[in-house]
């Protein structure tokens, strides 16, 4: 890959958007269904303390790490201990600088923020799919993540080679904050927000309400101004930290 | 589940309308990457023949097995011999009345069609983003066979019941030119291709359309018109023929 420019990447971060917003309207099609996240009750024998919501990530992640997904860099895998690829996945040059691109890791706060989700998008109650709810959760969670890492990798990579010398001042004196201030434009958070509330309107403008449920827009609007773009900042802020000089 | 009226039958499956469109507008994302589908070229180790097309479909319908989707009658599995479920799935009565439900299968057919779709949704050529093109291929497929199935089971039940009568002495004579022209309603059909139309557009009405590929509306209204209905009514008629006097 050519290096990436600061629009190129948004315009790609731009192109996660829907992704996410179709993972999240197919899951709020389904209750919370608590059971489903709880340990020992997934239905499966032997499955010991496990939900039926970890076993069908780890079993995704164990199928998804075989055919490669993890070899991208901004593929994030939520369970550890997962098999080695069992295809060669040939990538270009990403132009990232990190000693340890896995090491710029968000899914533990991820995960928390996707628990706290759910109840805001899926009405409270159970409707017996378990199987569908924590399918399109994984998948949910997958694009999220993506999108999360992949700012946090490129976005941080590209707007350090914007300015080298001052991001080299706050990363030598360990000045997080400094750097979160350096790395924020709040106009441009702003109308990411914006674009996603109207994303979320119109992917469900022609749906029937009788037996659609639809999602609250604001329920992803909230999602994406205190976890999707706070936590691609962290990440962004850890990337740098970790930077090869 | 209370025996569904044909109204609440049709709303079901206008609601899997969504689901299908933002499949096909993952799948759309990437180009048609022919080498996904070539026997051999899979990349993987020991995969002797099959292609990585195959082998994802497999890994995953292997892996939804174990979790109960094929207990749903309306799921049904493209590859043969899979594991049996790993935990329990209750149902309510479904209100079916047939000897074998498994025996109502499209799958072959809808697979040929599925990849007639694909140089219509796709940009010609090779990104080599072959693992991301199968993961979406198999989640377009399950969203699109299950459309299909469910109409096929329920509808047939259902418009059987408004009129057994008529049904019975077609399906003794085994007239399935007659049952097909009972089942059809042009008016219906016409609505549904109407609607899905508007959905695609829609969908991808907020999409920056110069790093997302739009989905070309007519593409879908193609395959509506000329395999999800159709195929939905093959089906029906499958239905009918062994159905349970």
């Amino acid at each position: 890959m050519a290096k990436a420019t600061l629009a190129t990447i948004a315009e790609r971060l731009e192109g996660f958007e829907e992704t996410i917003v179709f993972k999240l309207i197919d899951r709020a099609q389904y209750k919370t269904n608590p059971p489903a996240y709880q340990p020992a009750m997934s239905g499966f024998e032997h499955a010991g303390a496990k939900s039926l919501f970890e076993l069908r990530l780890r079993r995704q992640e164990s199928m998804d790490a075989q055919f490669g997904r993890f070899c991208v860099p901004e593929e994030r895998a939520f369970s550890g201990h997962l098999p080695r690829p069992r295809r060669i996945v040939k990538l270009p040059d990403t132009g990232l600088r990190c000693s340890d691109i896995n090491a710029i890791n968000l899914t533990r706060e991820l995960m928390r923020a996707y628990r706290e989700l759910l109840p805001r998008i899926c009405v409270e109650g159970i409707d017996g799919h378990f199987g569908s709810s924590v399918e399109h959760d994984v998948y949910a969670l997958q694009a999220i993540s993506r999108r999360v890492h992949y700012g946090a990798l490129y976005v941080a990579e590209c707007k350090y080679g914007d300015d080298p010398a001052a991001y080299r001042k706050l990363i030598k004196a360990k000045d997080t904050a400094g750097m979160l201030a350096l790395l924020t434009r709040k106009d441009v958070e702003d109308a990411i927000v914006a674009r996603v509330r109207d994303k979320v309107v119109y992917a469900q403008a022609k749906a029937n309400k009788r037996t659609r449920i639809v999602l609250d827009p604001e329920a992803v609007v909230w999602f994406y101004r205190d976890y999707i773009i706070p936590l691609t900042k962290k990440g962004e802020v850890d990337y740098l930290l970790d930077r090869n000089p």
